[in-house]
């Protein structure tokens, strides 16, 4: 048990942009981050899109002073983009990639190269398991329609997974990071009401920052500022979440936000704005404080949970059916390459009767022919395999939110209105199953 | 808490080697596979190499009556082969899809296509928190050399991660599957010292079954008897491992596994032998039974953890420096083939000025050998990238393994010898960090 209480707890989140020689001022800007974080001294920072290594490793070098522990999280192509620095030990790490990131021909977007993933940090500060998570969600390059809607929904529904099933020994969850979705997406719903964890938006005691928490905005001379415009000048989509046990309470102290242009620097640090936060945690009297902390977790909460998990389905079905649909569309122009090769050597073969010699044989145009054909089948078997191993993922998707509900609804079959008045979510999902009624 | 104790657990493990069309007599050991459940009637069934839904549908239909909870891992592009059959109600799954996993173009292994993957279900028997795991790990084709030690030894890292992460909250942990390891190998040593996890036959009160515990034996129809004879006529490679926790102490009492021919029938359930073991659930004071079960844990065994976790480091490196060296090759072999490429085209542009139109252009040549140099690109681009990931991969889990070392060897000095006595591993690991000294 902590020797120390209330303990203060500084996180810092940032989107560094950090796409070396496409991002703008990059090294610049890494400069400047360095800078804010030595002097900033946070606990811990959790940085998103470092894509290099050597930007990475440029920054541990700088801060080796105030954020002795750092690491980068390593996955797909170029690497997750995720670091972590912090002043306190880092005893264990864990990655999960997440399953869907999107797809490998659209290269200018390239999320799928980056292989997007949330990372886990093991901390321990003054005696308490800090749980700190930092993720990257896919990016949203048009909200109507988004097309990778599905695989972000996906992300999500395998955020919160990994975060429940890894946290059940936490004094204190901590989740940063891009989430790319609004406050109010399906993605952040889902992730919220299944983990329980707090908005630090919503929570803090004080706030400074642009208004409606903006972390993309238009004031930010990197942004496409056509894009954010029907948004109202800005979007929320970074943010800290946060969460406390049975025997730590914890409170938002204050979050504040960049704005733009900092001051006396000619750029701002990157195309997001940065979020800083202070947390206390207190120690709550056996379950007490956790209680106080969701107490509001009634059956209709429950609902609410069976709801999103249903629009989730929904949506990740959606996604099955482009999925499918895109696969029986590399089969068939698969099938049509391998046809028209077989014409091919059909209409070679036929002239050795019926021409003979009188015409000579159009090699050039056998050859092109042939290897157009070889190019289409041996690109639609790829496109066919990554087609199937994405409808296998959505399915897996929807699998896990089938039984999810399933195991929802039988505990609100189960216990009437009020029962769960004053029991938490982390109490009612599987961790704690004397909560539930046996089933056999 | 549980109402009734002790509780009994009946544990089914077995790789049904059941690709469709190829594995001879499938659909019939299928059909014998259901009738063994429907008769034994487990409580967990873990089954792998289920390679196509359609016979898990099969066997869910027909295990309707005695396992009414089922759930198919579904990862890759067959899916993972995973499936669980359960007599209680599976109330949460999770998979993790390994990272590493062999090659796509070693199409006949077959493995990179399977998505092999450690799946999780929640189960509550009788108020227990029971985590049940399902795995199957890289085949091992050549043991010596063995190409794809190091996928497997970061599958062991992967999977002994998964475990420990996401099990903080059971009350019981089993893990049960095929995983193509030998008892004494790295992966197994990995996995048992860092979960403090239990093998049922070096623990079973009682065995009934093939000497050594072998489960890929000669005397099995399906098996290629010349691989196993070097080992003494069978390996052992399929386990149920299981896990206590601070309120329940599980002790094993019988263990037993088929012996090849099945009486009776023409052939046996599949190329492996199927485990079937039994556990007992006690209640234990406040700990006590859980200290008695790993109070061995001294710091002996956390410099042989240390050891190990060297070893596997040393056994990552020896697979990163292969992965850079073909990640080179595919580079090579690329610029190669785009300097024909250009080569070729200096060539096309020479002959219009030196040779005019004296002789004919040999378009057929000179397509066919363009095709040739855009398919060499082509293939060595996605081999590029195919390494680069594995690269990434396999840095990832050596940053990982290098952190855990860190930590661990941070304990080992920070207590003296026999500080650690009656402490168990998984109370000195970080999900239960009170036990450590601050660091900041």
């Amino acid at each position: 048990m902590p020797a120390e209480m209330p303990v203060r707890l500084r996180i810092f989140s940032l989107n560094c942009w950090g796409i070396r020689y496409l991002s703008k001022h990059c090294a610049q800007r890494y400069t400047m981050i360095g800078d804010l974080l030595s002097k900033e001294q946070h606990d811990v920072a959790l940085l998103q899109e470092v894509w290099s290594e050597k930007d990475f490793h440029v920054l541990k070098k700088k801060l080796g002073g105030t954020h002795p522990y750092s690491h980068y999280f390593k996955s797909g192509f170029f690497g997750s983009g995720l670091a972590v620095f912090s002043k306190h030990r880092i005893h264990d790490a864990f990655l999960y990639k997440y399953t869907l990131n999107g797809y490998p021909y659209m290269a200018h977007h390239g999320d799928w190269f980056g292989g997007k993933a949330v990372g886990k940090v093991l901390l321990n500060i003054s005696g308490l398991a800090i749980h700190v998570f930092v993720t990257h969600l896919h990016a949203e390059y048009c909200r109507e329609p988004d097309s990778y809607l599905p695989h972000r929904v996906v992300q999500a529904w395998e955020l919160q997974n990994f975060i429940r099933h890894t946290s059940a020994g936490a004094d204190v969850v901590i989740l940063g990071g891009d989430l790319n979705m609004h406050p109010t997406d399906l993605g952040i719903r889902l992730l919220q009401s299944y983990t329980g964890l707090k908005d630090c938006y919503n929570e803090t005691a004080s706030f400074d920052g642009f208004e409606q928490g903006f972390t993309h905005i238009t004031d930010n001379p990197f942004t496409h500022k056509q894009e954010l415009i029907p948004f109202g000048g800005g979007i929320r989509i970074d943010y800290v979440f946060f969460k406390g046990s049975k025997s730590v309470d914890v409170s938002c102290e204050s979050l504040s936000t960049t704005k733009g242009p900092v001051p006396g620097q000619p750029f701002p640090y990157s195309d997001h704005e940065a979020l800083s936060t202070e947390l206390e945690l207190h120690p709550s009297e056996d379950g007490k404080g956790y209680s106080n902390q969701e107490k509001d977790c009634t059956t209709d909460k429950l609902s609410e949970l069976v709801n999103i998990v249903t629009e989730a389905r929904t949506e990740v079905k959606v996604g099955l059916h482009c999925a499918e649909r895109m696969r029986y569309t590399a089969a068939r122009t698969g099938i049509m390459g391998l046809a028209l090769l077989l014409l091919e050597l059909a209409i070679a073969a036929v002239p050795c009767f019926a021409l003979g010699t009188e015409q000579p044989f159009p090699k050039a145009s056998f050859y092109l022919l042939g290897a157009l054909c070889f190019a289409i089948l041996f690109c639609t078997t790829l496109l066919y395999i990554f087609y199937g191993m994405e409808v296998k993922a959505l399915q897996g998707a929807e699998d896990q939110m089938r039984l999810a509900l399933g195991s929802l609804q039988e505990r609100l079959k189960a216990f009437p209105k009020g029962k769960y008045e004053g029991r938490s979510q982390t109490e009612l999902d599987s961790r704690d199953p004397s909560t539930l009624e046996p089933d056999d």
